[in-house]
C-alpha cells in the first residue's frame, strides 16, 4: 500500500478533477504491475496497473491488488474499473479508503465480494485521505477543501506599516507554495491583493501541464483590465456588481464573471463561492489573499486547513496576518489542530487544520459504519 | 561522549553557576566509571567518575576518559580536576568542548599533553555547547546567555483586546516553560507583567533544589509590597528611581533594590543589567514578560534565543507579543535562525536564536585557534 501511496503522490498535479490514486499488484512478493490515475479521460489506476501486468506477461489471477480509493463501480469518462478488476480475478483486493460519495460508498466492494474476492478496507486511510481531501470533501458536503495560505514573521506579522511585504519569507518557502498552488483547482486571492501586488496567480517553480484556475472576489467588480493575472488563462471573478459591458469584454479574455452578491452590501457570499466550486468540479482551493479577505473567509468557516510560512524574525508594531471581528473570550477563537511542522529554508511551515472537518470526511472511509 | 552528554543533561538544574558536565572513563567497550557535576561545593564530573571507578575496583591508568568540558585547571571552590585526572594516568582523553574562559582555554588540555596523555577536542561541541550557553556567555563576554519566552495564538496575538490571556497556550506548553525556568539562573519579568498577572514567577512542575532567583524590571520602583512574587525567595528588583525606605523594607523580605537607570527617563539600563547579571554568576535569564519588557530588551539587542510557543488558534484583531518601534525596511528587523520545532501538547514550540552569537561563543571551543 505505502508503494500505492506513493504511486498516487506521483500524479498530485495531474488527476483533479478525479482522485489521485495509485494501484500495486503483488504475488508472492512480486510486483506483477503498478500504475496510477492519468489525466481526466486516461484510464484510472486500477486500469494502469492490470496492463502494465499484462504488458510484463502476468496474469493477474490469484493475486492481491492494492488500491488507494475503492474501484469505481459507475460509469464516468471511462467504464467502472470494478468490472475491470472482476475480469482479472485477483484473490484479495485491499483498498485504502472507500469511495467517498455516500450514494456509492461500498457498491465496488460489495461486487468484488459478492465475486468471491476477499476485500480489506481502511488500510492508511489516513495516508490516502491526505492525497485527496478535495475530492472527498467535494463528494461529502459539496464543496471543496480550502486551505489558507499565510506566511508572516514569528510575531505574526504579514506586512510593514509602510505595506511592505516582499519578502518576509525565503525563496524556497515560496517555491514551496507553488507546490501548494500546482495541487490545486483554483488559487483564490481578493482585490487587495491584485491592486497591491498585482499578482501573476499562476504555478512557476514546479511543472504541471493542468494548471489551476484563477479566482478573485471583487466585490465591486473594480478589477484593473490590465491586471497581471488576466493573462488569457481562465480566471474567475466573484462579485456584487453587476456590470454587463465589462463582463463581455473581460469574457473574450477568457475570464468568467459570477455574481454572487452577500447578505450584506458590497460584499461577495463566501459561502455561495465554496458551493459554486463544489458544483464546478473544484476540489481544493488555495486561497493567498490579504488580511481582508482571509479574515473573511476564516470567519464564514471557509477555510478547512492553513498553511503557514512564519520567518524566523520579529518586526514588532506592524500589519497582522487575518482580520477578523475583535473577540471578548477565547472561545470565539479560530480553533485548529497541527498536523505537521517542517522546515522550509531558513522560515517554519506549520500545518493545522479543523480537526472536526477532517474527522467528518475521514468517518466511514475506512470501512466503518457512519 | 554521547553518555557523557546524557549525564550532564541530568543534572541540568543543579549544577550552576557552575557548567552541567558529564565523564565516562572507558576501556575496551567497558565503563569503569561514570559521573557528573554535583551542586556547586561538591565534586566535578571528572571527580566523581573517577570515584565510581575507584569504587567498581578498577584502574583507570591506561583507560580512555570522555569529558564534555575541559577538565578545570584552577582552585574554585574545589581543587582542580586537571591534577585527579594526571593522577588517574588515562591513556587518553577525549574533551567536547574547551574551557571557554579565554584566560584559562587550553591550559588544562596543554598540562594533560605534557603529560603525555593523548588529547583530543571538539567532539560534540554543539551539543556540550547546548548545555552551558550561559556559562560560556557569561564567561566570553560577561553578560548571561538570555531566552525570551512568548506564547501566543498561531496569528501572533498574546491577548485580546481586553487583556485577556490566559490561557491561549495549552498546559502541556506551560509546563514545558517550567523546565525552562527550571534550567536558568534568573527568571526576569516586567512591572506591567507583575500588575496585571501577579503571578508566583517560581518553577512548578519540575522539582529542583535550586529554584532561580527572580528578577523584575520596575523603572519607577513601583513593585507593590504584596505582590505574589515576594514570597521570602531571592528577589531581584532593577529600577530607575531611588526610595531608600522602600529598598530598607524590601531588603528585609530577600529582595535586593539595584539602581540602574538608563540613558531615558524612567528606564532601567538594560545593558547594564545584563553585565550585572554576568559579575553574579548569572548564566542564563529566562524572560517572561509583556510586550513591553520584550520589545525593549529586543531592542537594545539583549535577546540571545527565543522560545516560542504558538497555539493552533487565530485571534485576528488581538494585542502583539512584541512592542518594537515601527520599522520601515524588513532590514530592521530582528533576525534569528530557528534550531527546533517541537509539538507540546496541542501546541508548537519554535526555537530561534541570533546565529551570529552562537558562532562567537562556539568560536574557538572546538581546539581549533580563536
Amino acid at each position: 500500500m505505502r508503494r500505492a501511496l506513493a504511486l498516487a503522490r506521483g500524479v498530485l498535479y495531474t488527476t483533479t478533477p478525479n482522485p489521485r490514486v495509485g494501484c500495486v499488484i503483488v504475488r508472492d512478493g512480486q510486483v506483477l504491475g503498478e500504475g496510477a490515475t492519468q489525466p481526466p479521460g486516461g484510464p484510472h489506476a486500477e486500469i494502469r496497473a492490470l496492463r502494465d501486468a499484462t504488458e510484463r506477461g502476468h496474469s493477474v489471477e490469484g493475486a492481491t491488488l492494492y488500491v488507494t480509493l475503492e474501484p469505481c463501480s459507475h460509469h464516468g469518462r471511462t467504464p467502472p474499473c470494478v468490472d475491470a478488476v472482476l475480469a482479472a480475478r485477483p484473490a484479495r483486493v485491499v483498498v485504502a479508503m472507500g469511495d467517498p460519495n455516500p450514494q456509492v460508498n461500498g457498491r465496488g466492494l460489495a461486487q468484488l465480494r459478492a465475486a468471491g474476492i476477499a476485500v480489506d478496507v481502511g488500510v492508511c486511510v489516513d495516508e490516502a485521505l491526505e492525497l485527496n481531501p478535495g475530492f472527498v470533501a467535494r463528494m461529502q458536503r459539496g464543496t471543496p477543501w480550502t486551505w489558507l495560505k499565510l506566511a508572516a514573521s514569528l510575531d505574526g506579522r504579514s506586512a510593514l506599516h509602510n505595506g511592505m511585504s516582499q519578502w518576509i519569507t525565503g525563496p524556497e518557502a515560496r517555491a514551496d507554495g507553488h507546490h501548494w498552488r500546482a495541487r490545486s483547482c483554483v488559487v483564490l486571492t481578493g482585490m487587495g491583493t491584485v491592486l497591491a501586488d498585482d499578482p501573476q496567480l499562476n504555478v512557476r517553480e514546479v511543472t504541471t501541464t493542468r494548471p489551476p484556475r484563477k479566482a478573485v472576489v471583487d466585490a465591486r467588480y473594480a478589477i484593473p483590465e490590465n491586471a497581471r493575472l488576466l493573462d488569457g488563462s481562465e480566471v474567475l471573478v466573484f462579485t456584487a456588481r453587476s456590470d454587463p459591458a465589462k463582463a463581455e469584454r473581460l469574457a473574450r479574455r477568457n475570464v468568467q464573471t459570477i455574481l454572487m452578491p452577500g447578505d450584506q452590501p458590497q460584499r461577495v457570499d463566501l459561502d455561495g463561492m465554496m458551493r459554486w466550486f463544489g458544483e464546478h468540479d473544484v476540489n481544493e482551493v488555495h486561497v493567498e489573499a490579504g488580511a481582508g479577505l482571509s479574515g473573511a473567509l476564516l470567519s464564514a468557516g471557509c477555510v478547512d486547513e492553513l498553511l503557514v510560512y512564519l520567518a524566523p524574525m520579529l518586526l514588532g508594531d506592524a500589519a497582522g496576518m487575518v482580520r477578523m471581528p475583535m473577540i471578548d473570550h477565547l472561545d470565539g477563537a479560530q480553533r485548529f489542530e497541527f498536523t505537521d511542522f517542517t522546515r522550509v529554508g531558513a522560515d517554519a511551515r506549520l500545518r493545522a487544520r479543523v480537526a472536526a472537518r477532517w474527522q467528518a470526511l475521514r468517518q466511514g472511509l475506512d470501512g466503518a459504519p457512519r
